[in-house]
C-alpha cells in the first residue's frame, strides 16, 4: 500500500517539481496542501494531473494519514509548519533555508531575522546523503540543502579531505543559476525582459548560501569566496571552482580522489580528466556531474560542477531523502 | 535653440525608449517629467545619461517651457494628464490606448471602462503619418498607435484600397510580438520562466487593438479575424496576414500595389516577391519591413508585415509624430 | 524477455529522443545502429547511458535479432534502409517524409526528388493512431506522420467530419515551431546568433508538410494556406487554426466535435472553451491539446493545437506506433 | 571630404558591427571589400544599406583611394592581407589575434601554428587606447585588441600599478561571453538547440586570449587563472575577477584607484563601491563598466567587468583606433 506524503507550496517551482517526481514513486502518493499563502497564482502543474487536495494544517494532515510533509515554503512559513506538524506526528522535510545552519546566530548573521525554533534548528538533520546519510533515515525534520551549497560541498569536501587543496589559497567558487532558482514570485528582476540577453552577479561574497558550503565542506570563511550569477536560462547551475593544488600531478589524481570518494553513489558522476560537464549534461536529472582540468606548469585547478537547481538542488535531493526516512531505495523515482 | 519635450513614464519600456532616442535628436532636450505612478522602479535607461528632472504637473510643464510631452503611461493616467497638459497650453502626443477610437462607446465595448475624455478623443489626431499626416502637424493632441495596428494597418490598407482582397473571404491576421509589448511591471505572465521555451496564444478574436485596424484599414468586423501571441524574445512585431488576392496574378502585382501607395514613403520598406522579412531586419528601428507571397493555384496570399514594437510601434512613430508636429523633418532622429 | 528494436539517426534530435523514450520501456531494448551519414558528430545522450551498438545492415539487425527498426534518417536514406531492413524481414517505422504521401508524384511534386521505392510507398500504413490505427498493428513498414500534420490534422478533421467547417471559407493555418524541427546539422538558419531574439516565416504556402494535411484532413488544396514560422525556442509546435463555424452556436459546441470523437484517446487533451494550450503544457509529452475560441457575432473560430515535436511530432508517435505492432499497450513508456 | 575606409570580413558579426558603426561617421565611407572566403554567406546586414563594393586586393584598395582597412578575418587570412595591404601603403587595423603577442613563439605556443609575418609581428601597435595611445595614431598596423582581454586589462591593470592585488595569491578571472564571440561559421557548437537552456565552460586554463591578458596587465602566469564560459545570449562579455587586496580598507578604496587611473576616459565607466554592471548596462555601447565588491572581513575583493564583445571588445575598440590614426575625436560614431 502506498504511504501518502504531503506537498506545501506546490504552486512554486520546486513544489511543482516535487509533484513531478512524485507521480511517478511506485510507494508514495502525493497529497496536495493548500496553503493561505499560494494565493491565487495558477498551478505550474501542466495536464491532467488530479492529486488529492487538503488543508494545510495538522489536523488535516493527519486525517490524510500522512507520512510526511515536504515544505516547499518560504523560510518563515517553513518554521512554522514544521513546529505544527512534528508536534502532529508527521516527519518533514524542509527545502527552505530554516533548518541549514544549525545556531541561532549565524541564521541571525546571513537570514538578517530571529529564528523562532530554535530546538527544532539544533535537531534537523542536514540532508546532503552523499556526506550525512546516517543521521537522515530516523530524522524527524530534514533540512534540505541548498542548490549552490549542493553543487559546491559535493566538488570542495573530497577535495579538502585528500588534502590537495592549497589552503593558502583557499578556494574560489563563481556560481552560476537559472532564473527558477528565485522562486516563482513575480519581480522585476524576474522579469522576462530584464532577463533575456543579460547576465549578472548577485549577492557577492554575502550570499546566504556561503555559510552552508563552509559548514559542510570544512572550508573557513577567510578561505572561501563566492559570487552567484543569473543566466537567462530556466534550470541548472553550473559552479567553477578554482584552487592551488598540493601534491597532485595531474587532473588524472584530482578524478581519482572523487573516484574513490563517491564510488557506489548511484547520484554523482565523474568525467575523465579534461572533460567538464554543462548543464544539457544534468537537465531534468538528479545527477550531479563533475569534471577537473588542471595545468601542471602552474598548479592552477579547476573544477566543474553541475546540477538541476530544482532536482538534486531541491526536489529530486528532497525525494531521496525522503526515500531514505520512508524506506524505499534511495534511487527510487529519481532514475 | 532646443526645443523641451516632456517624457512621462521613463521608467517604462516605451518611455525609456522614448529617451533613448531623444537624446540623439539635434531639436529636442527631452526633460523626464517624474509621475506618482513610476513608484520605486529603477530606471531602464542605462549609462550615464543625465537628464533634466521635473514634475509632472502643468505648472511644472510650463515652468519648464516644454512645446509638448510625450505619454507613455496607462490609459487611465493619459486621460487625466492630456486634459491637465492641454489646459495649459502644452500639445501631447499619447502613447496609451486612451484617444484611438473615436466614441466612447466603442471605447467602452472594447476597453471595458468608462471614458473620462470625450471631448479629447472626438478631437485627438490619430497618428499613423502614413495615412494620416495631413492632421498631425496642427493637433494638439495625437493618439500614437497601437503596435499590432501599426503593422496591421501598412499592410492591410493598400490593398483593401486597391480591391485586391476577397471581402467574402476576409482577412486572418497572425500576429506575434515580443514580451516588451506587455509593459514592465512584474506579472506571472512575463517571469522569466514561463516565457522562456514556451510560445502563447492570447486574447483571441477579442484583442484591444481589433477596433483600431477595423478603423483604419476599412474592414468590416466580421472580415476579420486576429489572434495575438507572445514569442519569448524582448521586442518585435510580426504579423502572418491571410487573404484571398482577386484581379490579381501574382506576388509581384501585389507588391506593385504597394510600390504605388509607399513611393516616398520613409519608413516603409517592400521585399521582392516570394521575400518576406523576419524580426532581425525590423530591430531596433522605426522601419514596417512588409513581404509577400502569393499562390496562384489556389488564389491564396500571404503577406509578412514586421516591426519593432517599441520603435515603430511605439516610441519611435510617437517622435515622427512629433517631428511633424514641431516641425522637425519626419525622420530626424529615427534614421 | 524484451524485445529488441534497433535506432538509426541516434545522433539527431529525434533519434535522441527514441533513445530516451525506449530505455525506459519495459518490453524493449534499443540497440544503436551506427549508420555512415551519422559522421562524428557527438551525440545528443547524455549522461551514463550504455546502449548496445551495432552496424546498419540487414545482417546486423538479423544477428541482433531486431523486432524492428526505426529510422530518424533523411528521407532517402530512409528509402534505402526501408527496402533493405524489410527485405531481412526486419519491420520499419521510418520518421522521414519517404513514404507520407502515397503517389510517386505527388512525392516529385512536393520533395521535388523522384521515389526510389514506390511499391514501398503504396505499401506503408500512415501512422496517425487517432485516425489510422487500424493498420498498423500488422503492417511491415508505418510512415511516422510530420510534426505540422500531426498537430494539424488532429485538430482539423474533427471538424470536417462533423461537417461544422464552412468550406468556401476554408481554413487557415499559421503553424510554429521549435529550432529542433529543422534538425541537428549544422546551418546558418538554425545558428544561435540568427535564431535568438528572432521570429520568422519560412515555407510559406509551399511546406512539404501541405500534401499530408490535405491527404489525412480531407481538405482540398484550395481550401487551406499553411505557414510555417521558427519560434527561437528548443521544442514544440503550436497551431493557431482559423476557420468560419457552420451550424455551430459556441465554442462549446465545437469542443463538443472534439469530444465525441477522441473519447477513449489517451494522447488527446481538451480545453474547457475558450481555453487554449501553450507549449509548456505539452513540452516533453506525447499529448496533442488542444482548445476553441468563438465569436458568436462573425463567426468565426479559432482553434490552437499544440504538441512537442519531438514526442507526439516525431519520436513519441513513433514508440505509439512500435507499441501497436509489437503488441505492447499503446502507451507504454509514453504517459 | 570622407576619408574611405574598406571592411573586410563584414559577413561576419564583427564586419558586420564596423558597418553599423561607420556608417553613422561623419568623416569616414565605408567600402566593403569582397575576400574570397566569404563564400556565398548571406550578409547580416539589414536593411537598405548600400555601401560600395570592391575586390579586397592591394590593387582594388589603391584604386578605391582607401586611407585604411579593417580586417575582421581568421588570423591566417590577416597576416596575408596586411602584409600586401601594408605594401601598397595602405594602413591596417587587424581585428583577428595575428599581430597580438608580439613574438612568433609566444604566437607559436598559443596559436599552435607557425606566424608567417614576423617582422609585421614585432612592428604592431597593441590597440588598446586607454593603456597604448601614444603609439596608435602614427601605426602603420594596429592589432585589435581581444574581447575577453579588453574586459581583463581594464580591470586588472589599475589595480597591479597602484599595488593593491596580493601577488601570493594571484588573480582568477571568470569570464562569460555572448555567442557572437565564437564567429558565424556554422557549428554544432553554436547551434541555437545546443546552446539554448544550457551553459557551459571551455578552453578551461588553456584559452589563447590568456598571454594576451598576461603580456598587457602585468601579471605572471602563475599568478592568472582564466576560465571562457558561454552564455545562451547574443553579445556581452561579463567577467568576475577575484583577488585578495592588499593595503585596502574598503571598496571604495578599490574604485578610488579606478578613478584616479580613468579620469577623463571616455569609455570607461566606473560604479559606486558595491554595485556592478550587467550586461544589459553595455550592449550595444563602446563602454567598459566596472564595479567593484570588497569582504573587509576576509580581505578578498571581486570585480565585475563587462563590455560589449562586438563593440568594446572588437568593432567598435576598432573605429576608437581608428579614429585616432586618421585624426578623428576618438569618440566619433562610438557615443
Amino acid at each position: 500500500m502506498k504511504q501518502r506524503v504531503g506537498i506545501v507550496g506546490y504552486r512554486g517551482y520546486s513544489g511543482a517539481e516535487l509533484v513531478g517526481i512524485l507521480i511517478r514513486h511506485p510507494g508514495i502518493e502525493p497529497v496536495l496542501l493548500e496553503h493561505r499563502e499560494d494565493g491565487g497564482a495558477p498551478s505550474p502543474i501542466r495536464g491532467a494531473v488530479r492529486l488529492p487536495l487538503a488543508a494545510c494544517t495538522p489536523e488535516a494532515a493527519r486525517e490524510e494519514q500522512l507520512a510526511a510533509v515536504l515544505l516547499a515554503t518560504p523560510a518563515d512559513v517553513s518554521m512554522e509548519l514544521s513546529a505544527a506538524m512534528l508536534s502532529a506526528g508527521i516527519r518533514v522535510v524542509d527545502l527552505s533555508g530554516a533548518f541549514r545552519l544549525r545556531t541561532t546566530e549565524r541564521y541571525r548573521q546571513w537570514y538578517k531575522e530571529e529564528h523562532t525554533q530554535p530546538a527544532l534548528l539544533a535537531e534537523a538533520a542536514y540532508g546532503l546523503p552523499e556526506f550525512c546519510r546516517e543521521r537522515i533515515p530516523a530524522a524527524r525534520l530534514v533540512a534540505n540543502p541548498g542548490c549552490y551549497p549542493t553543487a559546491a560541498n559535493l566538488a570542495i569536501r573530497p577535495l579538502l579531505e585528500a588534502g590537495v587543496i592549497d589552503r593558502a589559497f583557499g578556494v574560489v567558487c563563481d556560481a552560476k543559476s537559472g532564473v527558477s532558482g528565485a522562486g516563482r514570485k513575480p519581480s522585476l528582476k524576474t522579469s522576462f525582459c530584464e532577463v533575456t540577453e543579460n547576465f549578472s552577479a548577485y549577492s557577492i561574497l554575502k550570499h546566504r548560501h556561503v555559510p552552508e558550503v563552509l559548514l559542510t565542506s570544512g572550508l573557513e570563511e577567510h578561505e572561501f569566496s563566492f559570487t552567484a550569477h543569473l543566466i537567462p536560462i530556466d534550470r541548472g547551475i553550473l559552479e567553477t571552482i578554482y584552487f592551488r593544488a598540493s601534491g597532485i600531478g595531474s587532473a588524472a589524481d584530482l578524478v581519482a580522489v572523487y573516484e574513490r570518494r563517491y564510488a557506489g553513489e548511484p547520484f554523482v558522476r565523474l568525467y575523465q580528466p579534461g572533460q567538464v560537464p554543462d548543464l544539457h549534461s544534468v537537465a531534468r536529472t538528479n545527477f550531479c556531474d563533475i569534471g577537473v582540468t588542471f595545468d601542471a606548469r602552474t598548479g592552477r585547478a579547476v573544477v566543474v560542477s553541475a546540477i538541476d537547481n530544482l532536482v538534486k538542488g531541491a526536489a529530486g535531493q528532497a525525494v531521496q531523502n525522503l526515500n531514505l526516512m520512508l524506506g524505499y531505495p534511495e534511487t527510487e523515482a529519481l532514475l
